[in-house]
């Protein structure tokens, strides 16, 4: 390994052991020198990479945007229909925020008012549903007498209550959580003739699940499998 | 006034002077020597009333219960179709957390891992909307296919999203914002025959906007009128 890749990993370890501290302690109250102890470098080593705390809840913050375009891009990347391009986009921001510390510290950076980074992320993501709703709209597969800027709002609620209430517990970010949401909110927001082609619980396949009805083309899932992969 | 009354009135204030500085600066930077003065105290008579920090919090959090539990009592006692109670209750909430610092500060006490205490206002709410369909799918109201657990997912999750956007963006605590909400769920949650003599903007009659259907009893709005008197 060179003294280049060397650094590159002590940088990326530091923001993992800053989001964790973050996570469990709070912004305030997280101690750089516990953070260099849980990364395993010396006060020095994160001096040299960060120059304060308030730049290393930057990096988690940046971080968490990186992942959170990845999500954003795999599911427009998908050209299926944009309704469920959307379910599959809530249910991917669910599991990062259940899987990934980096993605669940950077959005919970945003719910303190310490910082004055925060509402980057949340808006994002609200930028992300009201694009996917233009599509569905453009392509002609909603439902018809109901405003989209009442979709985005109800779905843009719902999935920024499931990250905040996930802190505590994180069955509200599970799949079950997520699916049960859709199971409400697809019959509303999808024009009838295109309701039988969608999958509340997300086009990925799943273990011991059989995610498609027989009218439903498999690319999709494919689309969020690469995400996992890449 | 007596001794006791000013006593009364001293804790009141310094209840609400820690709620405003917990909002603004968070639990852990906010100082008790700038709640004392906002309340215009003196730091010993703070020390009369409240042990610590975790005490003042612990009593904004007590209050902020009491007052959801006067808005879910409103709703029940207003005897109506219980969905159109459920919608008043959100409303009912959206306005406290927009117009009453102590219910939001004892909500967002619940938002920082820092105190042992925070779950429970969600879990009262959450509690009130599980309720409330209950006592819908018990009158048979509720269309039928949907499952009462999916319905109070999306409430519960889209609620305290609202709760936790909203202290950057009042918007999200606005009688707009939650009828919005209202007019996606209730066509999907509302029994067909029950469905026109709902509100999605809640019972309670506003200036300038006509609240009520041909068919709709007027009792619903008076009850929530009444909690605003009382």
């Amino acid at each position: 390994m060179t003294k280049q890749e060397r650094a590159a990993r002590t940088r990326q370890e530091l923001i993992r052991a800053a989001a964790e501290t973050f996570a469990q302690h709070g912004y305030v109250q997280a101690r750089l020198a516990d953070i260099s102890a849980s990364a395993g470098v010396s006060p020095g080593a994160l001096h040299f990479h960060f120059e304060n705390k308030a730049a290393l809840a930057a990096a988690v913050e940046a971080e968490a945007s990186v992942a959170l375009r990845a999500v954003a891009r795999d599911v427009y990347r998908g050209r299926q229909i944009a309704l469920q391009a959307l379910t599959d986009a809530t249910h991917a921001l669910a599991e990062l925020l259940r899987d990934d510390v980096v993605a669940r510290s950077g959005f919970q950076l945003s719910c303190q008012n310490t910082l004055g980074t925060g509402l980057s992320l949340r808006q994002e993501w609200q930028g992300c549903v009201q694009h996917l709703l233009a599509l569905a709209g453009t392509e002609g597969t909603l439902a018809e007498g109901v405003a989209e800027q009442d979709m985005a709002t109800a779905i843009v609620g719902a999935t920024i209550g499931f990250e905040v209430l996930g802190r505590d517990n994180p069955e509200w970010l599970s799949q079950r959580t997520v699916t049960r949401f859709w199971r409400v909110m697809q019959p509303r927001l999808a024009a009838p003739q295109v309701l039988e082609r969608l999958n509340p619980a997300g086009a990925r396949p799943l273990a011991g699940v059989a995610p498609y009805g027989p009218n439903r083309p498999s690319r999709g899932g494919a689309d969020l499998e690469g995400r996992a992969r890449s």
